[in-house]
C-alpha cells in the first residue's frame, strides 16, 4: 500500500492507496510497446515540443508541486523551487540537444573502390532507440531524479517512451506529476503509451517491470542494495538488458598540503555545508576527507569540527533512511581506531553531524570503513603523505566523484594521485564541493562499481541520452532512408 | 597441453607443450598493471609508433606466418594473405585514427557565470584508458580476430596493456605472433608489460585471466557457450568489469519479392558462395534465408539449391568444430517440419554444405531452429508476406547482421521490416551479403543479445577503441592538466 507521509513529522497524510497489480504494470509496457515504433520515428521537433511542454507544464504547477514536494520530503522550499528550476532546465536542454540533432546524428563513411580491406561499401551508422525504457525513480530528488526527471528527459529525447516507477517516499508529489506528464502526452498528440506510470512500495512491483519481456532498458537512481538486486534481475531475464543503475558513492575529498596553505577555515566551513546540504541525502555528498598529518592539518580538522558543530541538518526524507543513518553512525562508533571529533547525538528529532578521525593505515585495512554513511556523516582520514593519499583512494575504489584541493601544481606526486582518482571516479573536482551536478554535455556522473553499474555512461547531462541509442550500421542503404533525415525508419 | 595439429589431416606436429600455469598468468597480469600507468599516458605518436611497428612486423614475416596458419587453420593461402592484409590494414587504421587525436577527444564546456542550473563550472569531460585489458582469440580468424587483431588494436590505440590469450587451434601460430610482438614492443622502448600473452586449452586458464583483480576489462570473440561463461566470471568478480563478448549468430538474410524480379540465379550462385566462403565458419555467416511463397521464389531456392551443390567447403578448422557442425545439421535433419533440400553428405573428409527448408509458422514456433549451426548449414524459410518475414526477424532476436534484398522502394511494410532488423542487428545490410566486414568508422559488430554482451559497443572499426576509455569529467581542472593536450594526467 501506498501512503503519503509528511516526512517533518512521521505523520500520515490522506488516505492509502493500492500499489500497481502486476496486470496494470504488464499493461503500461504493453502500451510503451505499441508505442515504441512510432515514437522511435518521430522528428526532432516533435521530442523537443513534448520536453519543453512538459518543462512548461511543471512550471504552470510549481507552487502546488513544490509544497507538496516539500511535505513528502522534508527539503524545504528555497532547494525544492532551485530543484524544479533544475528539472524544467534539464528537460528543455535536452529539448535543445534533440533539436540540434544530437539524437539523430550519423557517421557516413563513402564506399571505396577496390578489394577490401581498403575497398569498402557505403556505411551509414546511426543510432536507433532502444525501446521501452523502465525508470526507477530515486526519493532524495523528488523532482530532478524522479518522474519527469534526467532518466525520463534523456529517453523521451532518445525516443524511447517510459515506464516511470514513482518512489513510494513521495507517493502524492509523483501521482500529481503523473497526471501532469499523461496530460501534456495528450496534448502533444502522441499516445499515451509514451509515457507510463507505476507504483508500489514492495520490491515485487519492481522486479515485475525489469522483468517485462518488451522493456529494454532500465534506469535506476538509488541504494546500492535495491540497485544490484534489480541489475541481477535485468542480466537474469531470458534476453538480458542493460540496467544503468546509479548507487551513490563515498566521494572522497583529498586536502593537499598546498590548499592549506591559505585559509583554511573557510575551506572547512564550505566543506561543513556540502557534508550538511539536503542532510546530507545526496549521492555526492563527500563521505571521506582525506587530510595530511601535522599542524596544519590539525587545523582545519578542527576547523571542520568546529563548523559541523554549528550547522543542524534538516529532517531526513523518511524514519527508514534516519534509521539507516543512524546505525552507520553507531558502527563508526563502535570502531575502536575511529576518533568521534563531532558526536553529539542527543536523540532528538533531528539528525546531527557526526566527524570521525581515522588514520590511513587503519582506513585502509578496515573495508567496513569504505562503505558510504547516507547522510551528514563523514571520516577524516589522516595521512602521511600524497602517495598514502592515493592508496586512500584505490582502497574506496569507485565513486562517483573525487575531488582534489591543492593540486594547481605539477609533480610526479600529484600526477600519481590525479590519475588514481581518474581511475576511480566518474568526476574529479579540483576545486569547490562535490554536491552539485551541472546538467551540461561535458559532464560525467557514473563512476566504476560499486558507484554505478554501467560506468561508461551518465545519468547527468546531455550524454545521459547515448544510453537509450543503440548504434546500428547501415550497409547500401537506400536512397528514401537518407531521404528521412536522420530518422531512417 | 598445447599441440599443433594440421587442420587438413588431423596429424600433430612437432612436440607438445604447457599451457600458462597460474603464476605465469598473474605475473603477465601484474606485468601489465605496471605498465598501465605509464601506457595510459603516451601521446598519440609514440601509441601510432606500436600500433605501425607491428603491422611492419607482422608484413616482415607474412611468407612464414601464413603457411603456419594455413596448417593450423586450413583456410588457405588466399585467404590467410588477404586476412593478414587486413590485420595490418586494421592496425595502421588505429594508428590514424588515435594520431588525429581520437583517443584523446575532449569535451570541454566552459564556466558560465551565475546561479545554477545555467550557472556551472569548467567542465572538461575526457577518456581515460580503463587498464589492463584480456583478450581472448579466436579460431575462426587467426589474423584479424587473433594475437594482433582488432581487439589488441583498439586497446592498444587506447592506451591500454593486453594480455592476450592464444586460442589452441592455432598455438604455434599464435606463439611465433607473440615473440614478434614482444620484440616490437621492446624495440618501441616500452616496457614488456604493454603486450603479455599466454596459452592454453583448458577453461582454467581462461578463468585465471579474467579473475585477476587487475585486469580491466575483457574482450572476446568466440562460442556462444564460451563466452557466457567467461562473461559471468566477469560479472561475479568482487569488482565486476566489462565483458565485450561477441558470441557470433544467425545472420538472417531476407528476400524480397521485388529482389526476384530480377536475376533470381545470380543473387543464389553470390549467397551459395557466402554461405560457403571459409567453411561458413564466419561470425557473419548467413545461416537463414527469409524467401517469399510462390514461384519466383521457388525458382530462386531451387537455383541456391543447384548452387549450394557445386560448392564444396574446404576442411573446417578443427575436428571438434566439424563434429559440432556436423551434430547442428543432424539435428535440423531430424525436425519433422524440415524438409532438407541439400543434403549429401557421404561421410567423406570434408564438410558438404546442407540447405533444409521450413515454413514460416513452423520455424517461429520452434526455439531450437533459431540458433545458430557454425558452417555451411542454412535454413529457408518461407513466408507469405513481409509482415511475416518480420515475425521472423523477431522470433530469431539478436543477430550481428540482418541482410534485406529488395527494400530500395519505401512502403509501409519495407518500413517495418527495416525497423525490425534495426531492432535485432548491429547491421543491417540493403544489398551484398554479410560476410566481409569493413574496418571503418561507421562500422558496427555487435548486435543485441546473444549475438553480443555488450550491443552498444562494436568489436570491428575505430570505435572499438571507445571499449576501452572510460569517460571522466575534470571539474575546474588546473592549467598544467589542459598544458598536456589531452593526456591530461
Amino acid at each position: 500500500m501506498l501512503q503519503s507521509i509528511e516526512a517533518r513529522t512521521g505523520a500520515a497524510i490522506g488516505e492509502r492507496w493500492a500499489e500497481s497489480t502486476g496486470t496494470e504494470i504488464d499493461e503500461a509496457v504493453r502500451a510503451a510497446a505499441n508505442a515504441a515504433d512510432d515514437f522511435a520515428s518521430t522528428a526532432a521537433a516533435r521530442r523537443g515540443a513534448l520536453l519543453r511542454a512538459l518543462a512548461d507544464a511543471l512550471e504552470a504547477d510549481r507552487e502546488a508541486l513544490v509544497a507538496l514536494a516539500d511535505r513528502e520530503s522534508g527539503l524545504g522550499l528555497p532547494r525544492l523551487n532551485g530543484e524544479l528550476d533544475r528539472t524544467t532546465f534539464q528537460l528543455r536542454g535536452f529539448a535543445d540537444e534533440v533539436e540540434r540533432g544530437a539524437a539523430h546524428a550519423l557517421t557516413d563513411d563513402a564506399a571505396v573502390a577496390g578489394a577490401p580491406p581498403a575497398g569498402r561499401p557505403r556505411l551509414t551508422c546511426v543510432r536507433v532507440p532502444i525501446g521501452p525504457v523502465a525508470m526507477f525513480s530515486a526519493s532524495n530528488f523528488p523532482f530532478a531524479f524522479s518522474v519527469l526527471g534526467g532518466d525520463t528527459a534523456s529517453a523521451l529525447a532518445a525516443g524511447c517512451p517510459v515506464v516511470v516507477k514513482g518512489h513510494p517516499a513521495h507517493p502524492e508529489l509523483s501521482r500529481r506529476t503523473a497526471v501532469l506528464a499523461r496530460k501534456v502526452v495528450d496534448a502533444q498528440g502522441l499516445p499515451a503509451g509514451v509515457f507510463q506510470f507505476v507504483q508500489g512500495a514492495s520490491i515485487e512491483v519492481g522486479v515485475r517491470l525489469v522483468r517485462a519481456p518488451a522493456i529494454a532498458a532500465v534506469a535506476f537512481t538509488g541504494s546500492y542494495k535495491g540497485g544490484i538486486a534489480l541489475a541481477k534481475v535485468a542480466a537474469e531475464r531470458p534476453r538480458p538488458i542493460p540496467f544503468y543503475g546509479e548507487l551513490g558513492s563515498v566521494n572522497p575529498l583529498v586536502v593537499l598540503p598546498s590548499a592549506l596553505a591559505s585559509d583554511s577555515a573557510e575551506l572547512a566551513a564550505t566543506l561543513a555545508g556540502s557534508i550538511c546540504l539536503g542532510a546530507g541525502q545526496f549521492c555526492t555528498s563527500p563521505g571521506v576527507i582525506v587530510v595530511p598529518e601535522g599542524t596544519a592539518g590539525d587545523a582545519f580538522v578542527s576547523a571542520l569540527a568546529t563548523a559541523l558543530r554549528g550547522m543542524q541538518p534538516h529532517a531526513m526524507l523518511s524514519a527508514g533512511i534516519r534509521a539507516t543513518f543512524e546505525r552507520g553512525v553507531a558502527q563508526w562508533r563502535g570502531t575502536p581506531q575511529l576518533a568521534p571529533l563531532v558526536d553529539d547525538d542527543t536523540g532528538g528529532e533531528l539528525p546531527r553531524p557526526f566527524l570521525g578521525e581515522v588514520s590511513g593505515a587503519d582506513f585502509i585495512a578496515n573495508r567496513a570503513l569504505h562503505e558510504e554513511v547516507f547522510g551528514s556523516a563523514v571520516l577524516v582520514v589522516r595521512v602521511a603523505s600524497t602517495h598514502e593519499a592515493t592508496q586512500v583512494l584505490a582502497a574506496i575504489g569507485g565513486s562517483l566523484t573525487v575531488t582534489l584541493w591543492g593540486a594547481e601544481t605539477q609533480s610526479e606526486d600529484t600526477r600519481r594521485l590525479v590519475r588514481a582518482a581518474t581511475q576511480v571516479a566518474g568526476r574529479v573536482l579540483f576545486s569547490g564541493v562535490p554536491t552539485g551536478v551541472a546538467v551540461t554535455a561535458a559532464q560525467h556522473h557514473g563512476g566504476p562499481y560499486p558507484a554505478s553499474t554501467q560506468p561508461f555512461t551518465t545519468s547527468v547531462g546531455y550524454a545521459a541520452m547515448d544510453r537509450f541509442l543503440r548504434p546500428v550500421a547501415l550497409q547500401d542503404p537506400p536512397q528514401w532512408m537518407l531521404d528521412r533525415k536522420g530518422v531512417p525508419v
